[in-house]
């Protein structure tokens, strides 16, 4: 276990947000949280997943709703706090630590946020190593784990906790209804898991990849390199495209949103076309009509100069971006794992395919 | 403490149905499964709430939902127990004795399935001496004690607890998108209270009321005699019209069943014409155009022969029935009483009018 600094605190939020692959919702303002928080003395600990007991109960936090309300709602630790706290009331247990249950996006902060209000630690770990759109896709889910019980809070100081219910989809179903009636985003935690758990089915040291990746942006920014080629070189990633944004086409449905963008080559790729299409995350890449990625793979719209991710709900006509492709955590290209998180998942009729090899 | 006998159970049903004041839906399903309880060997107890110690934990129970998905999904004494049970389970606590939310209508009988299934005493009292619309017209609520917890359970092994809101207001609305998801009908359990707060706040004895009127009524067809005579002496009521049904109205808006029902008057009351207005329960009624009776009073037809009481969503053209008005528990005719349960919380803008003195 160690204390996070304050100097860690922004490329963990820039690296969580490029390990979003598009998703997951910027984590901008609950980095200014975060950093307010450390100016009042606040530290948050990092704890080694091999560092917990076997029967020690972690909470599994996550703020969820729809990214554009989180823009006005704006992140709250101690709202954040309080369903791991209904959870621990409803349970009777003390939670001996806290994790995210995705490390891409904004919700790679949510637990540290948590963690700052209740005193715990927060374990370097998370259960999609990026960020996906189904709880179905968290890596307990596809290990066959229960997802209840979910506890909800809303800013009105109104607690919701489903306990129990017929299968996940259910418990989505009401989740969503609920989620909807209290103004769409939501603080949640869920299904607590235990050490054992943890560090058999989680993704780990994933909060460490992300401070990672942010490092080696930070870096070559500092030294006027290149980000984007130093992200890829370290983290074994795929440079798949250079270009210019062509067209952007978005829709929200079933609480998701959906779309596509074209990218018009430019330099080694002038003459070529990408196609990307996104679920909240960016799911495949075509290249010139062939798919050249697909998801669980970790596709990243970059900016081309300073390596900052660009988001599915950002992305807009003229930008210069990069896409790269950086590995899917293992776990995920397992048999089951490519049936909760490959292209078919998705709706796609194509098997999952990669830049790497 | 006493043990309710088989011949108990329906003239239990006969009168807790005419104190649901036209709502509160039929007793008549959940009647049969505890007369098949009853013949399986199952003995249910009936305690005084004056037996129970001033910290006794009682759980509140009721079927809430809509009466006619009520009529097609059937009542099931082990589905009216799991709320209670996950209630129990989320407070950490073992119930001393369960009790009925209203004792008008089919949720008379919705504490005697749990205790059928669960082994507790019924306590002989509820929070509203009738039926009434709305959780703020609970005795409870309307003595300022808090809502929440409530805990809902659907027939799918779905359970939702609420802990917290930000006030009654905000419980209704999510439980109304819960139940709307879950298929419109659901067991709930809801703010446990003391041994002490049902001998201040409760409506005592109102099951053995609801048992009497039944009596009362059985016993009077059995000698061939006038039940509606018999119960409104009895019960200090008053007949405020006998007639037929020549006009009847329903909608259904914000979950509620309302309209209104003409009666034309036969025998001493040929010539007059009787409007009943209703809001699930007969909220007011108008002879000649004058308001005659009104809320919290406990206004019901009945059929003129039998005595059976006719629901607001039975009424139907051609009926011969009586319209008989029994005195509201004197609870509710305080003023915070009446401000909760009076005309004007039904938007009305006339006060309180009985027909009794």
């Amino acid at each position: 276990m160690r204390l996070l600094s304050r100097d860690e605190l922004e490329p963990l939020a820039t690296g969580a947000w490029i390990l979003g692959a598009g998703g997951g919702g910027n984590p901008y303002l609950a980095l200014l949280n975060l950093q307010r928080l450390y100016e009042q003395g606040t530290r948050v600990a990092l704890l080694d997943p091999a560092e917990l007991a076997d029967d020690d109960p972690v909470a599994i936090v996550a703020s969820v709703g729809a990214p554009l309300v989180g823009r006005e709602r704006l992140s709250d630790p101690h709202f954040a706090a309080r369903p791991m706290l209904a959870l621990q009331s409803h349970l009777d247990c003390r939670f001996r630590a806290v994790m995210s249950v995705e490390i891409g996006g904004t919700n790679a902060l949510q637990p540290l946020m948590v963690a700052a209000v209740t005193g715990l630690p927060v374990v370097d770990a998370d259960s999609m190593g990026r960020a996906f759109p189904e709880a179905s896709m968290m890596s307990f889910a596809i290990a066959g784990l229960p997802a209840l019980p979910l506890a909800m809070a809303d800013i009105r100081d109104t607690e919701v906790i489903i306990p129990r219910a017929a299968d996940p989809q259910w418990m989505s179903r009401i989740a969503r209804k609920v989620l909807g009636e209290i103004g769409a985003v939501s603080a949640t935690c869920r299904a607590p898991r235990t050490g054992a758990e943890i560090k058999q089915h989680g993704i780990l040291h994933s909060t460490s990849r992300a401070l990672r990746i942010g490092r080696t942006v930070h870096e070559a920014r500092h030294r006027h390199g290149d980000p984007v080629a130093a992200l890829v070189e370290a983290e074994r990633g795929r440079v798949l495209f250079g270009g210019k944004v062509q067209d952007i086409e978005r829709r929200t449905t079933d609480s998701f949103l959906r779309g596509s963008s074209r990218l018009l080559g430019l330099d080694g790729d002038r003459g070529a076309m990408l196609t990307l299409e996104f679920q909240n995350e960016f799911a495949a890449a075509w290249r010139d009509g062939a798919v050249v990625a697909t998801t669980p793979d970790i596709i990243c719209v970059l900016d081309s100069e300073s390596g900052e991710a660009i988001g599915t709900e950002m992305i807009r006509y003229g930008q210069r971006v990069s896409v790269i492709v950086l590995p899917a955590p293992d776990f995920f290209l397992t048999p089951q794992g490519l049936a909760a998180t490959g292209p078919r998942a998705f709706g796609y009729d194509f098997d999952y395919r990669t830049p790497r090899n």
